[in-house]
């Protein structure tokens, strides 16, 4: 039986993180004990590693994390979609433990659910110090949905599932059926290459992409992205391009307010825009509200995601494994003791991930 | 046989409008002649007329109308659900006359389709003169969803069906299910206070009306509102007094970016704000995307509405005439000569509607 884990702490802005060693404590029959197998550093990681974004401190930051299961809580017997588990399942996992009778829960909305305890968020105490990525071992509270992973899938393949991948399936979900819409994904990061995948295969009769940076833009291709608009453009250039074409579905990973105004001036009558990018402070979007109300716009913004998005998602990356080179999205990969090296490389901008193999 | 019309043109702006006879030309298979009954000055009407809307001109304006047939097209046989349709017969119809198979119409936004023929809004020709509300009669075009209207209804609450109560109808269908849902509507003019009804009789928990006029704020309570709130206060002022209890869903029919800004703020998370107002020319709304985001907020633009969304209004109406006192919204009545006095009654906001009667 183990009884020590290591977790890497992260103590202060900019600040190399701290290796600790953590006492595992005895699961409750509701918890699962897992190793980590593998975490990629999120940009959300990078940004409360900067200090752009608040959060508690010290804490066990990482959260596209997978595991091997360690010891089973006695009363879990099986993941969400209802397999069996059992020790040495190699399992990914909603990045916040709910309470499935709370009021936001039962209105579809488990993410925002009062008490919500996220995976990479959380104040590190001696008592509660395995609750994020960056460490040897994760345990998993009451209320965490657990997926068992397909076997087939790759450590770097897996890894990404429960936040970029689990996202965009939200994304998805909002935005409806996309079957023979003109779809437009604004910023192809890690979150816009899943976009243009899912988009491609939800039947879009087009995928633009749409950044400033040309590798990346170009990168899209892969993911599925049909047409791509280079961002410096204004939007009667791209109005241009596109010979007058609309838009029906834009999907902003971006969250740069010009690029969330641009696309509601491309939006077909009827279209929706789906705001995900949008989850750090910036200025005022400047919206038309007489063009969103006489071209009948939706806008719908979404944080996080559901369980049965993360289901999606897990189904989605296992069936287009082989098409998507979801592999190539981690750049670099790092042991745990190089964390501080890992988030340097990986706040260079250079890949789209780097993964912490364990 | 009538073969000479009289019709009321708006030749320019603030001008008195300009007594023309019409001659009534034969009515094709798929037209229906009607004399008009009654005409409401929808406040579009006015903004045409002092010029802060553009219009054609010269035109018969006055859209929230309803007559009786005089002469029936040999293919129309029956109304938008299937009654049959007789000459004598009061009626009302949509605003537009469409093509159903157009790709708007298509797409479930007939109000949008291309080639679209709006009452009230087209140019005043000799051939095509017969085409408002403010004209002792209306050819009804190919593709103009009529409804035989219920012998119960008055006038003065059958005339602004087609328009408000519409528009209203159309709100409640992009809203979506608003039973044990805290509802909030901005602005208390006709669009209001026909939104205070529906969102309560669509078993709203609660329906707060917001207005900076203090009198027509209080008349909301004739409508259905259960919470008044002055649209002076500050957000903060607001949020005390709804002692932090949350909107689900908001109505603004009130256009001012200022209004719908405040209204994001009070949303819930997961709230709905559809807008409905928005239909003139304004600075920009300036929106907080970081909190569309966190808080899953969908906005939603509303113009003009459907024929089920009519229908959905005349059955509205039907059902609770005597329930809200529709019948006090029109506040004084002219004849069709003394228009031009009519539209200075309606622009001093004195009354909800002004009508002209025939």
């Amino acid at each position: 039986m183990i009884s020590k884990a290591t977790a890497m702490v992260f103590t202060n802005k900019d600040a190399p993180f701290k290796k600790e060693e953590v006492l595992i404590r005895d699961i409750d029959n509701n918890e699962v004990l897992v190793r980590i197998a593998y975490t990629t550093i999120c940009t959300s990681d990078l940004h409360t590693h900067s200090g752009r974004r608040s959060s508690a401190c010290p804490s066990v930051l990482g959260h596209e994390i997978i595991g091997e299961i360690i010891t089973l809580g006695k009363k879990i017997k099986a993941d969400y979609n209802g397999q069996l588990l059992k020790v040495g399942d190699l399992v990914t996992w909603c990045v916040y433990a709910y309470d499935s009778k709370s009021e936001m829960a039962k209105k579809g909305m488990p993410q925002k659910s009062e008490g919500l305890y996220k995976y990479g968020h959380h104040q590190f105490t001696a008592e509660d110090g395995l609750n994020g990525g960056f460490a040897t071992h994760c345990v998993l509270k009451k209320g965490t949905a657990i997926f068992k992973l397909p076997e087939f899938l790759s450590h770097r393949q897996a890894a990404p599932l429960n936040c970029t991948h689990a996202t965009i399936a939200g994304a998805m979900r909002v935005a409806g059926y996309l079957s023979d819409k003109n779809v437009m994904i604004t910023g192809t990061g890690m979150l816009g290459l899943s976009a243009c995948a899912m988009a491609k295969e939800s039947g879009a009769r087009s995928v633009t992409a749409m950044d400033i940076n040309n590798e990346r833009l170009e990168f899209a291709k892969n993911f599925g992205a049909d047409k791509l608009v280079d961002g410096k453009l204004s939007t009667d250039e791209i109005r241009l391009l596109f010979k007058n074409e609309k838009v029906d579905v834009i999907i902003d990973t971006t969250g740069i307010p010009q690029v969330m105004e641009t696309g509601l001036e491309l939006l077909a009558i009827g279209g929706t825009a789906v705001w995900i990018g949008a989850v750090y402070n910036q200025p005022a979007t400047n919206i038309n509200a007489e063009m969103v109300v006489r071209n009948l716009l939706t806008i719908k913004g979404l944080h996080n995601y559901t369980p049965d998005d993360l289901g999606f998602a897990i189904d989605f990356v296992a069936k287009n494994h082989a098409k998507y080179p979801f592999e190539l999205l981690v750049g670099e990969e790092f042991i745990l003791d190089d964390l501080s090296v890992a988030f340097d490389v990986a706040a260079s901008g250079k890949y789209y991930r780097v993964g912490i193999r364990q």
